[in-house]
């Protein structure tokens, strides 16, 4: 709202004790790949004070009332806005299951909270990962890392079980087996078991009963919409508050950005629960808007990539199960590369697969496991998703060879060749 | 040819010992970061005897007669010919300066030369390196890493003084001089210096004597066009033998792939000499074409990327140095990003910068300076600039966001959001 005008009169109110920080960070510091918390704070509170904006922390906004153009704040009373952005986040989903409040059942968010568990981490031999879900996965890779015995329970047949395909989540898998993890797919929560004492002693599941002193609760991330249904905001089909492309939802002068909002993905089917960067980049538009500004937020094709195991994962858009899933049909390419000359040390395999629409050859996905350059090939590919890229443009793509950081055959491209023969046979 | 028809016969002539080796890999077996010679190579020689190519090595072919469709070759004598490709590749192009032909010059380039050399080195206690060339800036970082006190003169005021602007490649020369290397700009050879037994001692420049057991010359590649041009074929202004997109030259039959052969670029500016991805794909055109079949080599836009000093710079088609020699006009967006959360253990800076064409803002080239990600970058950025992509494109791309992989802001997209600001502003 200040880059929109200098001027504007800026108020933030959060339950939180704290922010402008990176909660991504979190289980890289339970894993012990980052040495403390303090490093993920971005700027302290003062950065803000000078930047005249004005934070309200540990405090709760308790309702809003559109039509007054107020919100009611706990222990302040009513706020008049001339424009209002909500960003109230997520929650994860309630497994639905008994036990749900037990202490020991681990949501990872808070970073206060989150310095209190690292110690409780320290105490912990065996720890229940519930879904491998993208925080599920950085989970489960920063418990074994830190040398808890680890297990992960998914109703999926396979980690990231609705965004990612099985033959590139293997590997993975693989490397968790190496690590000590133990996988229970196909397995559904039942139950968060009560040692008794109010304390978790394990998880009731449909495969049997594991105990644990931990469970990390990794269940998909929903929209926290409660302040957006009861302020009459409208909600669109995943839970998310439904926003146009200026991020302003369905009542004048209210906007909303983040976890909370839904927004149109391609197809017309809408996305909710994307990457922090997502997340940013929404509440740079929806902030500039409510300031009086005229930015619009694209649509998303959701680049992504994490660290799971020894691997590196990621992809863009539609992979086979999300497009079989969605009935539509599509050509495959596939290629396993190298990440730099085959002779140089540290080079790593890059499994690409492409997926593209028939006649055309126009790409609508890919999926990536490797060692090195994912986030960067699935930037790129997002973009070439965005811009109707076929597989003809990426068969005859160049590349850079260099022995220390580029094999003489970029895997995209290959990948992509294959795929156009896969297409003149009628595959 | 093979890939034609498997019923193709295929002869090839070598003056080498060898065939199928990585000679991009030799800076880095000298530098001591792979460990031996025998690892270059790709395959053995069987393995081309069990795939039906009948190789000659040490064997060289004396003319070509085009008319006749045949070559003659040394020791064996005519041998006809129904499709004929020319790789003849490149060599350093002589300084014109006396002493060229002393002992110890070092002229990078054969596998079985090199491994002589590499015991060469380990004697050597002062080298110069002879322009700063892409073969320049690997060899002055090998034979830094190796402990040998090393040198570099070239005429232009920086390194890599045609291809990269000087903001980007000035990292590079801080890490060079942290390293010890001693360079000399703006510094014209003048002599190879003989120690009166025929060995290099030093050699004179236009700021004084370097005195050194060892002198790499990594002058430009020129073709090695002496066969082509004694066989009538057309020869463009780069000395390079004029192809068409089949790889096609002037001459019907006769085809042409690799550094010995120039191609059309942007603007109709003919390129030669370019990387060995490049080469691998012309080859591929070429022998697939004179086997029988059709295939169109595409226009390059020269993704480039090395390893220099303790960066690695690289970009595609024109940074500024090159826009402001051919008179292009272009708005600039520059970003100083970083490839991992800015708290993540080996995060590093990466810097990027666009050129793009005024009004329509479409790509015209960038140039980056980084630690990791740049040739993905590079890669990613060619596609852009031959798919017509503008800085709006980028400006508003998605990127993958996650702590030990990825910024939250992508170089890229920031430099292009400040070129597309710096258009607005007129600048």
């Amino acid at each position: 709202m200040k880059a929109a005008d200098p001027a504007n009169r800026v108020l933030v109110f959060t339950q939180f004790e704290d922010v402008a920080y990176s909660p991504c960070g979190i289980p890289y510091v339970h894993g012990k790949e980052i040495p403390d918390f303090q490093s993920l704070f971005l700027a302290d509170k003062q950065a803000y004070v000078d930047a005249g904006i004005e934070i309200s922390y540990e405090t709760t906004v308790r309702s809003i009332d559109t039509a007054a153009k107020r919100v009611h704040v706990e222990g302040v009373g009513e706020v008049a806005y001339d424009a209002l952005v909500v960003a109230t986040g997520f929650d994860y989903k309630d497994p639905g299951v008994p036990g749900s409040d037990l202490d020991g059942l681990y949501r990872v968010k808070n970073i206060r909270a989150a310095m209190e568990w690292d110690k409780v981490l320290d105490t912990v031999k065996r720890a229940v990962v519930v879904e491998a879900s993208p925080l599920g996965l950085e989970m489960v890779t920063a418990l074994a890392h830190r040398g808890i015995e680890t297990h992960v329970i998914d109703p999926h047949p396979w980690a990231l079980g609705d965004l990612c395909d099985p033959d590139v989540v293997a590997p993975v898998q693989e490397s968790w087996a190496e690590m000590g993890v133990q996988m229970h797919w196909n397995t559904k929560l039942e139950a968060f078991l009560d040692d008794g004492a109010g304390h978790v002693r394990g998880v009731a599941t449909s495969g049997g009963e594991l105990p644990a002193e931990l469970v990390v609760v990794a269940t998909h991330k929903v929209p926290s919409n409660a302040l957006a249904v009861a302020g009459g905001l409208a909600i669109g089909s995943t839970g998310g508050v439904v926003v146009n492309d200026h991020m302003l939802t369905s009542v004048p002068g209210v906007f909303a950005a983040g976890d909370v909002c839904e927004i149109p993905h391609i197809a017309g089917v809408p996305l909710q629960g994307l990457t922090g960067s997502h997340a940013y980049a929404q509440g740079k538009v929806a902030g500039f808007n409510a300031g009086g500004g005229d930015r619009s937020y694209q649509p998303v094709y959701v680049p992504w990539a994490t660290v799971a195991g020894k691997w590196i994962i990621g992809g863009v858009a539609f992979g086979e199960v999300a497009a079989e899933a969605l009935g539509m049909p599509y050509v495959v390419g596939r290629a396993t590369g190298i990440s730099r000359a085959r002779y140089f040390p540290g080079v790593k395999p890059v499994r690409v697969k492409l997926l593209a629409e028939p006649g055309s050859l126009r790409l609508i996905g890919a999926q990536m496991v490797g060692g090195e350059g994912i986030k960067e090939r699935a930037d790129f590919l997002g973009v070439a998703v965005k811009k109707g890229l076929t597989l003809h443009d990426l068969a005859t793509m160049e590349n850079v060879y260099s022995p220390p950081i580029g094999a003489l055959n970029e895997p995209i491209a290959v990948a992509a060749q294959d795929g156009v023969a896969a297409a003149a046979r009628g595959a």
